[in-house]
């Protein structure tokens, strides 16, 4: 059989070009025992993927050239060679950008349709609501009536960010970049505060939504958005470095604020972490934000590209800021 | 009675210069019950005393102009109206530049001189090692087998942590100005390691003695060095800043290191802290500290400059690197 996939032509230098990357066909292996043919259905595109096409270190191996972008999908099973899948199931698989695979039925995990819409399984049930609930809770540590401030509040780790500090009783304050997506977070999902920071008085307005200084910082952005909230901080602050999606399309380093010399003025920590840290904990958290979603605590949203064709635009438009909360792309129109 | 002290005549820019400083006389007030009037014997200068000399939020308030430099001293009783002390008996205080005071008994920790010399209790047994101590113990967190890496490493803190590290099973790397400090940490001190950040090739250098990555990193200095360490740390690396001093005296903000993303790709924590952040401890510290030094397993050094008309040339030679250990004026040549 006959499939499709994305695979990466060249290092993007900068803002990825469609030309950094290939569609092409290919054939798929015939099933084994274990095995099962997944359709894609839906597959996820994330910031931190850039990062990935880059040829340096990072948390996760860089993709190889000319093959398949990896990364989350939904797959139905079409045939199974496997105990554990019957034709119809649908899986959460790795394998990315691709039409169809043929996978180990080790690799999947079986989604329950009857929990609720199946894309939460790539978000807010998913990758991105698991990063959001470690990162806050075991690095942030919000503590109630602290102000906690997160950039990139309007996507899909950043808004679940905001409200679970607000179930811990801290004051949220999100920065995203359209006037729409901070009335957002402040009507629907009860921010305490959103501040644009394309607004030409970011700063100020930042400096009022955070009249007692800032206790946590959730950062997916970095660069200038970072700078102005880090002079904010209170002694003992806490900074979670979750994502820098200001500088993954940058060839230089920019100049930074003198970060060391901020943490010592303020006995203040800044932590880096990936969700895969957190492995061994994945079902304490799916099982608690599952209870979040179903209380309606925690809302979500969802940006749905739709064609297989468009995975690069809507993979780019993560760094245009189009999307708000998790970026989708739903393979077959 | 007249006493001398040293005053902040006006904030310095850049690197303080005399005239940032006023010499004065002063009448001390009589003894009340409770107080007593010592003679200052010797005045510790350290560097971040440079940063209370700003106006701006630090984690000890700024110096006020036409006061005196506050900081450690030891005093001798000459007089006192208080049942804790008798003439004679020697006090660790922190009223800073000046030859004499008078000074509230509770203000005061008495030095047993039976213990060892007595100006350690300003050095290994006092702040500095302190610092040293809980810096790298609590934030650190050294394994067995793991690289820690200490920039001022000839410094009275930075000598004290190498020696930590190793007494932890570490190898201990240290970073500082000259062949000779170098010389000093590997064959007196026993480090594994020692680089001069004032080679061409430092970098290389360093990468040499960090063959296995970095896992701790105690910063004293900060800008290059700094930078130099940095990019060759490994997953869940500590960074603990415990200074800055390569940036003290800079009056704009300088490029540095894209820190969140480091910390991003390696998992990796960089916290500020100062040393009264454990002043709950300090008691298990110094007696920790103190057997090390008996033991002979943390050995110290000190840089003594005489005359209390010397003290701030001693100040400024923290800045061009001329101490090995800890920097201490005595006050009567």
């Amino acid at each position: 059989m006959r499939a499709k996939r994305i695979v990466l032509a060249q290092r993007p230098k900068g803002l990825p070009t469609t030309s950094d990357f290939r569609y092409e066909e290919f054939d798929l292996p015939s099933l084994q025992d274990g095995q099962v043919l997944l359709e894609s259905l839906y597959l996820s595109v994330d910031p931190y993927m850039r990062g990935r096409m880059n040829d340096q270190k990072s948390y996760v191996a860089p993709y190889n050239l000319n093959e398949a972008i990896a990364g989350g999908v939904i797959g139905r099973v079409l045939e199974s060679r496997s105990a554990q899948f019957s034709e119809g199931d649908l899986a959460l698989a790795g394998y990315g950008w691709q039409t169809h695979q043929v996978e180990n039925d080790k690799n999947l995990r079986k989604i329950d349709p009857q929990i609720g819409p199946i894309t939460t399984s790539l978000g807010v049930l998913g990758m991105t609501g698991l990063t959001a609930y470690f990162g806050l809770q075991d690095i942030g540590k919000p503590q109630p009536g602290e102000t906690v401030v997160v950039s990139g509040a309007a996507g899909a780790v950043g808004m679940v960010v905001g409200q679970i500090a607000k179930l811990k009783g801290a004051r949220a304050v999100g920065i995203a970049g359209t006037k729409e997506k901070c009335d957002y977070l402040v009507k629907q999902l009860g921010f305490d505060a959103a501040v644009n920071y394309k607004d030409a008085d970011f700063r100020e307005k930042l400096n009022n939504a955070c009249k007692d200084g800032v206790d946590v910082y959730f950062d997916n952005v970095g660069s200038d958005v970072s700078d102005a909230v880090l002079r904010l901080i209170n002694r003992g602050a806490r900074i979670v470095v979750c994502g820098q999606i200001s500088l993954y399309n940058l060839e230089e380093p920019v100049a930074s604020t003198p970060i060391p010399s901020l943490l010592l003025i303020n006995s203040a920590i800044m932590q880096g972490f990936t969700v895969g840290n957190y492995a061994g904990r994945f079902a304490e958290g799916l099982t608690a934000l599952a209870e979040f979603v179903r209380e309606g605590q925690v809302k979500y949203e969802e940006t749905m590209v739709e064609g297989f064709d468009r995975t690069i635009d809507a993979f780019l438009m993560l760094f245009s800021g189009e999307n708000t909360g998790k970026m989708l792309v739903k393979v077959v129109r």
